[in-house]
């Protein structure tokens, strides 16, 4: 798997002689360590404790390095410690609840808590709607997972995947000000999982289903929406699918072809595939065809299919193409990737049409490296952040659910998916979009609340909104 | 139901002419409402727009002073809004979640999240004793209820319940630097209740049960200690009776009794008659009758009788008293009160042992007003904050499940609730004890470390901590 390029701090015990740091350096050095801050912590007669930031691209060279300094011998270097930037982020956790009020005096105490709490419990319990105002319901959602698709590492369970409910958590607060909270389940039942959900669903505004494995998701989903009066989302099916459509937009206007006309092949026919294939033919797109890992799903195949697949069978694939992914992507004008690593090679991409569009957004590694097809294929996007137009659901859920809660949605409908697609797209001026900007970045802050507006917008039109927050 | 002195703000519109202002005071004062600050918002040619902060002690006051500035006449004054402090403080919640590092950059992006967070995940994967280390879970507690029992409003439901639970999160963090969270439950079924929590415990350090009406609260909680290895707390079982056995030991001080000698009658057999009983037991005390509204609990009652109360038969009342609490107090030592308002009267205390304690801790009203018995009992303890001598719960939960926490405790024992009995005791110095002094100030924090280290430390002594921190 490959690793971001870290931050390792290493404190050592250095001998004050001559020329001392510059040995350690060079070590660091051939080691393939890329030198950040050094900063000196205690100084002695005899030697000097420093902290020594270090780039690293893979953890295996902390041990490289390491050993570097091992060999230079205890008199000159000693290791007192080394500490890893993202695990002493992760110390403790990511995210934590903080008072609206400080609590200092008996009064401040009889107004937050009894007796002076005790008249907002009873008007709330005479006019529900007031829990909107005076509770944090309206503005807090729930990040559900039972632990089985976490990122691209599996079934790691509910506990292994906490640092990433939390990083979500953070995100939602980042970028949508909203407060998010990680419910981990113990169950990787579907009917457990639903009453479970159901059951806790009065403390939050809405719920976020994250890196539940398919195709158990889906009726998970779509139980939880029938029975609940709050907004229900799936981030790995239909965020992935907001943010593929927006680039598609885009990307269809760089290229000068219309949704109408083109051609897709969705190599994937998982969480996100299933999502973006209903998303596209919502936007209008009649050519798609979807592969798994049988090759290509059409009506009547009988390996490896399940009901949600049985769908896509019915609803994509109008020229019933059948065979493997290298006949599917064939003289088609965009193909989306969210199966795995090396799914096509620089071949198949060679037989697709003129000014082809190559989503390959499969984490962390992606379908193609696209360096490979670079001048082969016209626009590629992928799922990282160290390659230009970066497919990320951050720029979705946020302003999503922020549009949902303001509007008192009581729903998150496919209008409303298509809203954020589109408010995603027009953050770039047209006159700005170009083969490597088809997507705006989620530090532009217009993108949030301009999905948050047209959110609220399509839930208002569709009549799922409990408020009207433009009147 | 008495209501505390409450803050409200009156924003009124005031006429330049001389003298208005004093009319508009005389006004106010004569309705009843005391003066807090007055502040100019906006000044105009004919105008003054004011905020008048008036205390009030009774909602109905609010409209007597309207009534009264409504007389005044619109030309003179006019009343642009009034704001309640109670209901100000409750807008949008009283906590929120925090984020513990900033997100500004793609690098901290991908620390907080994908990719970086996927080694962390895998870390926790292999050892799962690293959740503790590198995410929220040992620091965090689940308030939960299901709204049958908030405060004394009975069941009003779990929504119209959240500004309590919110308080109580609110407590924890400002007392014990705790994470809590709220989880309002949609179900008032034992079975699902338990199966809920237990499906959502690996998000939490601890569960903190709150206001969940007596019996079902006894299996909730038994069942969930047996499945659970982490602490569950019954708050208005356990946190009563430490609060309260704490007092009652200095109390025995100052009047110079034992434990061993006394005499209680305990008012009340729900939630915490119970739990004080055993804990009573416990801390040594022999002679203990329980009543309930059938009158004095015996062996062989028939009536009005619960699992729960069945124990209570057997392991109390060893001279098998019988009839009504005016029967049950007679020549008692202490009086511990955890029922109704006007449950005991005057002349039922006259009859108490010389020297008698009466801890009246029904809330908001007490068994019996303490200002009519002083001078017929020794000493007088109730839940009000206005009067001395408060038994307040808040003194016993953030130690407790502070030093549970710390400790990696796997359970709260009898032994841990004994410990934090005696450390809220111990706060006071014996030479500073006195008939009003008997329970240290919430806002002592020596109580709070004090608990949590007497907590943490009984948990290693019985065995159930996970890590030794004192060692």
């Amino acid at each position: 798997m490959r690793i971001v390029e870290n931050l390792v701090t290493f404190r050592l015990k250095l001998n004050n002689s001559p020329g001392t740091l510059g040995k350690v350096l060079t070590a660091i050095g051939t080691s393939g360590g890329s030198m950040g801050n050094i900063q000196i912590v205690k100084v002695d007669k005899d030697c000097k404790i420093r902290d020594l930031a270090v780039y690293v691209s893979a953890d295996e060279q902390v041990k490289e390095i390491m050993n570097s300094l091992l060999t230079l011998g205890k008199n000159l270097v000693e290791v007192i410690s080394v500490k890893d930037k993202v695990f002493e982020l992760h110390e403790k956790g990511k995210i934590y609840i903080s008072n609206r009020i400080s609590i200092t005096t008996f009064d401040d105490l009889s107004r937050v808590y009894t007796p002076g709490v005790a008249k907002v419990c009873m008007a709330i319990h005479e006019h529900p709607e007031l829990a909107r105002e005076y509770t944090i319901t309206r503005n807090t959602v729930a990040v559900v997972t039972d632990g089985t698709a976490i990122l691209g590492l599996g079934d790691i369970g509910p506990v292994a995947g906490m640092p990433v409910m939390e990083g979500k958590a953070m995100l939602f607060k980042a970028f949508g000000n909203i407060d998010a909270f990680p419910i981990l389940l113990n169950t990787k039942d579907t009917d457990e999982i639903v009453k479970t959900v159901v059951n806790i669903s009065p403390t939050f505004g809405g719920i976020n289903l994250e890196d539940i494995a398919a195709p158990r998701c889906f009726e998970i989903e779509r139980r939880l929406k029938e029975i609940l009066p709050i907004p229900v989302f799936h981030d790995d099916q239909h965020g992935t699918a907001v943010v593929c459509l927006a680039g598609l937009i885009n990307a269809l206007k760089v290229v000068k072809k219309s949704m109408e006309t083109i051609s897709v092949v969705i190599s994937g026919a998982g969480a996100a595939g299933i999502s973006i294939a209903h998303m596209l033919i919502h936007a209008g797109i009649k050519d798609i065809v979807v592969c798994d890992t049988s090759g290509i799903i059409y009506k009547g195949r009988k390996a490896n299919m399940n009901p949600a697949k049985e769908v896509l069978a019915r609803i994509t694939n109008p020229k019933n193409e059948q065979g493997t992914i290298s006949d599917a992507i064939r003289e088609k004008d965009v193909f989306i990737g969210v199966s795995g690593p090396n799914t096509i090679t620089k071949d198949m991409v060679k037989t697709m049409q003129k000014d082809s569009i190559v989503f390959a957004m499969a984490n962390p590694d992606p379908e193609i490296e696209p360096e490979s097809i670079e001048g082969i294929t016209r626009i590629i996007a992928t799922g990282r952040s160290d390659y230009h137009n970066q497919i990320n659901n951050v720029l979705c859920f946020p302003g999503l659910f922020r549009g949902a809660l303001d509007s008192g949605a009581t729903t998150i409908n496919d209008t409303m998916n298509m809203a954020a697609a589109y408010a995603i797209a027009h953050a770039i001026e047209e006159e700005h979009l170009s083969e490597d900007y088809i997507i705006p970045s989620v530090f532009n802050e217009k993108v949030h609340t301009d999905v948050a507006k047209a959110v609220a917008d399509a839930a208002i039109k569709t009549g799922v909104a409990r408020r009207n927050i433009f009147s």
